[in-house]
């Protein structure tokens, strides 16, 4: 059993003023040496929920109001729980001003052992104040504990008569918790240290609960595997399985993608109904076929992939994606984990089920079940995206068909290999600059942590979760455990592992295209320019409603040469407001100022095309300048405004169309 | 002076168990009769905040501690503020369990008399929960004010020991401060009624303060004057002021926009140095014209039209439209003033200065300075904007090219015509279906309130109000006086005229093309339909962020008809998933049977067009069911998506191609 006090005695955490009673004559001997207010409760290891049985009383103030409450705690705890062990009434001095806090350790089942710090009492528990990281944390993970906490304001500044907290106080409490976590491990599932009281440089733990470990094995799923992976995007010879000519049908589908849209190694259409499709030869089974296949590809129902498994087997595929639905998504567990097992015996590397595969644009190989006339593919670029869902994929890949991809997996149901696999595999594709994940859920919690934190150091990711809704956050609560799989646990992680996020799919877009095309800012000090100041304030108001971004304030030097050259009615500060008059020369001089500059890390643009002297010329300006300081342009028009934007983005610059894009792409550079 | 006693014995509005001590022994009786703990403090009209002067003494627990905080508060009083008045010393039951909220009066110069709700303590400092209405106040706000609050949850559910807080109470505490308010207002400038301490059907009023009245006049800006404003879209003669050959220059521009896209109307330039002007007679100054002239726009110099205002005056011109800059944005206020005094006494209306005037589709009249070759203009339509800046007004007019809009007006500094006039003018505008409103910043805020509130019971308004930053809201505080201005005040007072509020450009334009196209829906049930959930995962975090839709349940009927008629594999739930193989003929089913289901107000539709099965076909059946309910759609792709998307919107269903505008436009429609 573990107490209270052993925080004190094993970890130096410091505890309230407390004693563990064993009689009345003990609580008031303490009463009268440390004064009042005070509380008292009982102490068993079978009550974890004390007020329930009326174990607890608050508001000590005299000896009397001692006696009395040791009495009735005692008389309720033997009349409502009889049976239970009671150590002793914990007796302790009552600390009313300071902020609660909590910390907390569980083992979860995704993401293996974690801590938790946040703002305790109705912090936690109605605004869900609390953060979480992947034990082992280092002081820089105990930091950003205490600073992504949404009211770490309050904390950093004190709150009427509860004095500034000391940040590196909190920093030691964390990393002594981490400590004990790490110590304890083995013996306990999950415990609370709640609520710590602290101001200024002071705190004390009021009470420590803890959950001893029911588990009987923790699993480790979390073995990165990228075996096989880069055959997916290389097979030099292809099987289709459930290639049809119904050209309704994804069988069609995927061996037309497959087939006639520029992919030049070996295509095997596979269907014992067929002699040929599309004019080449169909085989009733892989076996049939003669040469080697590198990748086979399943567009048949799920229920034959075992079949084909042992096929794969003799025939000695490894890789297998499987397009077909009908498996966990609809309750299928069973034929899923069958499948599982056979690939894991006989080595085949599975994408899939319930997905449309890859699509690799240099290889060509594309395993999508939508037809070329409805759905644009991108040109070769540095971006590599991995998607849960099929149809934010097929939006990204659209949507970055200018840009250009290198990779693209849609993973569906992950049978076998899955975000962390991936992105091992990504980070050390020459190919890719930047990695783009959109997630929906994630089953290996502490693999993805680790792919993705050996990942960033080299590369950039940026995720999108999605399912963050107050439903599924609801069901969750205070207590350590229950808020496992919450989007606060995951952002947590995510931040721990330098992952960028962002909220919403066109941040998603807009990130990944402006880091497929500039290295990481050299800081966040952002200058605004622009010929119609009317968006820039939306801009600002996006930029301060989040704490990621900083103002530049342009040196005097520069402020004297912009006043000097630029016309009297320009407004210069930031944004330099050029105003609707602005011409591509005035522009040049408010950038060249802006680049050199040291206090200014990028460069936002926001134009007005729709004004008569900016023209088309602008291109060269920019092209020019983002070479030596990046530069973000932001507009919102009509077809002359999207003319213009083209022929800015063939220099290289990105374009935004909104504010949103704008800012987070910047941000996104600025996080990299 | 009024006195906390006051609230109690005038208003009914109960105060916490207290007595104004003139002597100790007068506390120390109180103290005997009503138990512990009590808090004592200085009562003086000179001595606003006690605690600075230690002037209050919390947690009082025993006679002698009663004796001794008496003694202390006098003494301490005596030497920090010797020549305060003192009345006496509050003696009053000190509370604890209950929340802290906060009810406020101030005369603000821009909406005029307020009330301000809010919680109190940390929320009020901290996160700003606070809500304002303008003043008469109904129940129906009241309900508004307590609902509106971010923490709202909190005080509906309880917390801990607190339990939840009557919603009934709190409502007659608020029209109890209101009437307090309206009583007080000659001799008050504000009050505080802080903190009220309140749990479940109780409350008690601890403390009250006030400021007396300082302003000599109240001013009376809220006029609203629609004279003359039909006349800016329906002049049948222009003279451009300004005009020129130089084909840069602003009055060229100008004179281009009027004289040749379609305006029908006689056009006059205006400039001494030219004869003619693309080949129209140029005249030397409006007297040289003989006909009427209806409209001047003045593209010449700020300081020129004083000048120009005597000239209108003898030509009894009596509307003018000023485009030029140089006014008060570069601080040029006295000019502005001489202009308006100017105008006023001559009855002459004015849009300006600073602007880019008006547009008008149906009477073609455009004196926007944008090249027709480099912006769109919108063909003719209900919705009718105005923005406080041109360069938003033009990229929501570019965005609006195919919905169409009736009347722009971009009216910059409002020497005179402002939201007010503008707003009640489209109010009575046949034309108009919809009010889009740009702001920035308000100058007569009670005037704009009464504008909207008398509109917004014929028309929607939707209003984009940017220029929230925390910088700016954090300059005010706590006290009532000082959150003037800023957005959380704007926000309830736009809550309270029924004003639909949207957060970003992209939601503007999303509602106001949806609202151009339907009628406000019957409910906020949502149901959606998709063919690739994927995007509708983000699309519920997105509405669930927010509190204003709700999620349709089908009716049994309505779930049995579809497990019978769709193929198995479709998810029937909301979002009813057709998954990558639906037809438009189990599109047609699942609408359909949301159309007929009476849980359902409005279908949203997540369309993934790169799906083989859909076809464009898909227009004729949202046409057909549009008619019927409200189909709002949704899907982001490239060339062919926008094709489709394109063919639906031609049969007046709108199509978004972002999450946040297909459920912004959603939400406005079910506020709408």
């Amino acid at each position: 059993m573990i107490t209270l006090f052993d925080l004190q005695k094993k970890y130096k955490i410091k505890i309230v003023n407390s004693i563990l009673a064993k009689n009345k004559r003990e609580a008031l001997d303490f009463a009268k040496k440390v004064g009042f207010p005070l509380v008292l409760k009982i102490e068993s290891p079978d009550i974890i929920h004390k007020s329930d049985i009326e174990g607890i009383k608050l508001n000590i103030f005299s000896l009397d109001e001692v006696d009395s409450a040791y009495e009735q705690i005692v008389k309720s705890v033997k009349s409502k729980k009889p049976d239970a062990k009671i150590e002793g009434l914990l007796i302790q001095e009552m600390l009313s001003e300071g902020f609660e806090l909590i910390l907390g350790y569980n083992y979860d089942r995704q993401y293996g052992p974690l801590i938790m710090f946040g703002m305790g009492g109705i912090f936690t528990e109605a605004f869900k104040d609390v953060v979480f990281k992947i034990l082992p944390v280092e002081e820089i993970d105990a930091i950003q504990m205490i600073e992504s906490l949404k009211y770490s304001k309050i904390l950093m500044e004190g709150f009427r008569n509860i004095p500034a907290v000391s940040k590196k106080m909190l920093v030691d409490i964390i990393l002594k918790t981490a400590k004990m976590a790490y110590d304890l491990s083995g013996e306990v599932d999950s415990f609370d240290i709640n609520p710590i009281i602290a101001w200024g440089n002071q705190y004390r733990v009021v009470d420590f609960k803890y959950i001893s470990s029911s588990l009987k094995e923790r699993e480790n799923n979390n073995k990165i595997d990228i075996t096989g992976i880069d055959r997916f995007f290389k097979a030099k010879s292809i099987a289709v399985i459930g290639a049809t000519k119904n050209t309704e049908r994804i069988g069609y589908l995927v061996l037309d993608n497959v087939m006639n849209h520029g992919y030049e190694g070996k295509v095997f259409p596979i269907n014992p109904n067929y002699d040929e499709i599309m004019g080449i030869k169909c085989y009733s089974s892989i076996l049939e076929v003669s040469d080697k296949i590198d990748l086979a590809v399943i567009t048949t129902s799920l229920s034959q992939v075992p079949m084909i498994l042992e096929q794969c087997r003799k025939k000695r595929i490894s890789n297998l994606i499987i397009i077909s639905a009908g498996g966990k998504e609809i309750g299928e567990f069973e034929l899923e984990e069958k499948i599982k097992k056979i690939a894991s015996n006989y080595k085949i590397r599975i994408i899939g089920c319930n997905c449309l595969g890859v699509f690799d644009s240099k290889n060509h190989i594309d395993t999508l079940f939508q037809p070329y006339n409805k759905m644009n593919r991108p040109g070769n670029g540095t971006i590599s995206l991995i998607s849960q869902s099929g149809t934010v994929g097929i939006a990204a890949l659209e949507l970055l068909t200018e840009y250009g991809v290198s990779k693209f997996v849609s993973y569906g149901n992950r049978i076998d290999v899955d975000e962390g696999d991936l992105i091992t595999y990504l980070a050390d594709d020459s190919s890719t600059r930047v990695i783009g994940v959109y997630i929906e859920g994630l089953e290996k919690g502490k693999k993805f942590f680790e792919a993705a934190k050996n990942t960033t150091n080299r590369k950039p990711i940026i995720v999108y979760k999605a399912g963050r809704t107050p439903e599924a956050i609801k069901a969750a609560m205070s207590h350590t455990g229950s808020l496992t799989g919450t989007y606060d646990l995951i952002r947590g992680v995510m931040d721990q592992a330098h992952i960028i996020q962002v909220d919403n799919f066109e941040s998603f877009i807009a990130s990944l295209k402006t880091l497929s095309l500039y290295k990481k800012a050299s800081g966040n000090k952002v200058m605004i320019i622009t010929n119609g100041a009317g968006v820039t304030i939306q801009a600002i108001d996006r930029i301060f409603s989040k704490n990621k971004l900083k103002f530049s304030n342009l040196s005097n030097d520069s402020k004297k040469l912009l006043l000097e050259i630029l016309p009297k009615h320009v407004i210069i500060g930031n944004p330099i407001d050029l105003t609707g008059t602005a011409t591509n020369q005035q522009y040049e001089v408010a950038i060249r100022t802006a680049i050199n500059d040291e206090n200014v890390s990028v460069i936002l643009i926001w134009f007005v095309f729709q004004c008569k002297p900016i023209t088309a010329d602008i291109c060269y300006i920019l092209q020019k300048y983002s070479k030596v300081k990046p530069i973000i342009c932001g507009t919102i028009g009509s077809d002359y405004t999207y003319e213009i934007a083209k022929l800015i983005e063939e220099k290289k610059v990105p374009v935004f169309h909104s504010v949103e894009e704008w800012v987070s792409a910047t941000e996104a550079l600025c996080l990299s």
